[in-house]
């Protein structure tokens, strides 16, 4: 028996059987092997997203597996191939999608919130949704391709060159791969983030790290840039105090990369966006090339998404994985390994 | 005797005997015609730039006039010549001024609020603020040169392209102009104005308008552009409301310019700009080429300055005019007219 983990209601898990479904014309059936929880999950777990999300919900969206089977008319795909998923279904008819721009489509059908996503052991999913590994990745660390993704997105969206002073607020997962793929590009960097333990893995990885509540972030953007402010500020932390910071570090015609997700209106410093010249720019999700761009970045190493990743735990530990990525703690990344380990399965197999 | 207008203190003017400076090396002496009260002489007058200002101050930055006498060294000015004044002085040595953006020098001195204005009969400034202008343009219009000159460079900081859907939040003065410029541009413009006398007389230059305190503005936007939402949206209302407007009519990748002062953090819904990729551009002032633009579009009619001059008073009812337009009141521009009319002058050349 294969399993999934399913969301019933705020605060409560489940695991269930997974259901095996054969997959239709252009679908490829896959073996999820590692899925990472975000922090949208997370949203999803606390009820934030009940609006949104029917239940039962199978969750999940950052993942890496190998195919099981492939459905009519699939070419270049066959079972055993290293993939990952780039979880995004559009309509290819909206305004958004007429202008190129299918990834924001207006009615698009995020897979892991919107249909069922990744945290199980059989999954079946468009052919057009898949992305190819390479067989030297390693799987777990391939679960980090799809917020490299993200990261490679914004780092494109705010047109981050190399030279350019750049400041990323919020040291999370996604902050601190928006970090290394700006560094990666030739900027010079700096991560402002509250977590001791978070700014501590930052400079493991060669960040310079701030911290807003000790730090005068001011003085040493000053000292940092001659006075002239920042190139680039990304906003990471979703904290109404980290969209000040990035507006106060920005200097003339400075942008600033909106990743985070306020679900509330935010007091915004609109003076300075006038007095400055400042460009905000919103950022969302990914396209097929940032995804092969994110694939290489964390095949070659430029992203150690080995470093990145706190625990992985078996799928049957969701429930408690969640709880503990809620209570904050010194974690960034957590894996659920789903791999086979049902009794049916690798008991039986073992015994 | 000449005459210049003077603030003493929170909602205190008087009139005083202008002080004619000799221009000194690169400098010219003008004998402004006509100057504009804006929305920032407004807030000077209310006292809300006391920090700013030092008084007694000569406000004023929206002028024509002809040179009177030119400084040594000064080169292809002539006494007679009409002119405009780009009001900015800025200290090329900063890092703004380095990356090119003088305009926006983090030391910049803005005549008209910084340093002595254009509201007396006799001004000295750099003849490197001067823009030539054409014989043929009249002097009362060409006074909108610089609220035009404005509008040109919010436009391109926009990119506004032909054939793109623009929607000007607040169809004051700096609204209308912005919407009249983008027309010229080539853009299908809509201006959403509280003010029913403003409506109108956008109207009547043939700019669609909407009431945004009536009409439905997302339902008018939904069907203007088949649900796709506006390609770019002006906010120039100053307002928290306006700048909700200017959020909501956009559709993906939108462009949002902001124009308006708020003196106050506004509460912005960040969530959209994140859901549907949209972008926030900060605009200040304008530079060389946005004056010359403007000069062009005033005097070849496109920007029908005649229709957006409400009334021209003499210099010496310059207090009254600025409590009448305090008031609302039905007017778009008030000009006063400098040209000399004290006893010793007119006067004596009547009697
Ligand atoms: N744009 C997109 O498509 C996209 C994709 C994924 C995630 N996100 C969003 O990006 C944000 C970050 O994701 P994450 O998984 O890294 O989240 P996270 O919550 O793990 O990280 C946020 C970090 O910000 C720090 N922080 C909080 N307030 C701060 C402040 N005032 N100054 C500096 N740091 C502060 C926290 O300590 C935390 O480490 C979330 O809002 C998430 O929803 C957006
Ligand atoms: N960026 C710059 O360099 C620059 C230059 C000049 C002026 N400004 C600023 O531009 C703004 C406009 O200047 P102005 O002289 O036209 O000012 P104004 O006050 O005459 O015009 C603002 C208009 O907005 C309207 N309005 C108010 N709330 C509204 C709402 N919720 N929806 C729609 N309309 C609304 C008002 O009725 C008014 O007609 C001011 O804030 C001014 O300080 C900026
Ligand atoms: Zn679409
Ligand atoms: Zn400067």
């Amino acid at each position: 028996m294969t399993l999934a983990v399913r969301y019933l209601a705020a605060r409560t898990l489940d695991t269930a059987p997974a259901r095996s479904v054969k997959p239709g014309p252009g679908e490829v059936e896959i073996a999820p092997a590692y899925v990472g929880i975000c922090g949208t999950d997370l949203h999803i777990f606390h009820g934030d997203m009940d609006a949104r999300v029917a239940v039962p919900a199978v969750l999940g969206h950052e993942m890496s597996g190998r195919i099981l089977r492939v459905g009519p008319g699939v070419q270049d795909w066959a079972p055993g191939d290293p993939v990952t998923v780039m979880p995004l279904r559009w309509d290819d008819s909206c305004p958004a999608c007429r202008a190129g721009h299918q990834h924001i489509c207006q009615h698009l059908d995020f897979i892991g919130i919107d249909s069922p996503g990744a945290m199980q052991q059989r999954w079946t999913v468009p052919a057009s949704t898949l992305i190819r590994l390479p067989e030297s990745l390693p799987l777990d660390r391939a679960a980090l391709v799809e917020p490299t993704a993200v990261a490679v997105h914004d780092v494109g969206r705010a047109q981050v060159a190399g030279g350019e002073k750049v400041v990323v607020v919020g040291g999370g997962p996604v902050g601190v791969l928006i970090a290394l793929v700006a560094r990666a590009t030739g900027a010079d960097v700096r991560v402002a983030e509250l977590s001791a333990h978070r700014r501590l893995l930052a400079e493991e990885l060669g960040l310079t790290t701030w911290d807003p509540a000790a730090d005068d972030i001011g003085a040493l953007v000053g000292a940092w840039t001659g006075d002239a402010g920042a190139d680039v500020a990304f906003e990471v932390s979703g904290a109404a105090g980290g969209v000040d910071t990035a507006v106060d570090v920005l200097g003339v015609r400075g942008r600033l990369c909106l990743v985070a997700i306020h679900p509330r209106p935010r007091e915004v410093n609109l003076h300075r966006f006038f007095w400055r010249e400042l460009t905000l720019v919103g950022a969302r999700l990914y396209d097929r090339s940032d995804f092969e761009r994110a694939v290489a970045l964390v095949a070659d190493g430029t992203i150690p998404a080995d470093r990145l990743i706190s625990k992985v735990v078996p799928l049957t530990e969701a429930p408690a994985a969640f709880e503990a990525l809620e209570g904050g703690g010194d974690v960034m990344k957590i894996l659920l390994d789903c791999t086979d380990t049902s009794p049916d399965h690798d008991y039986g197999a073992s015994a």
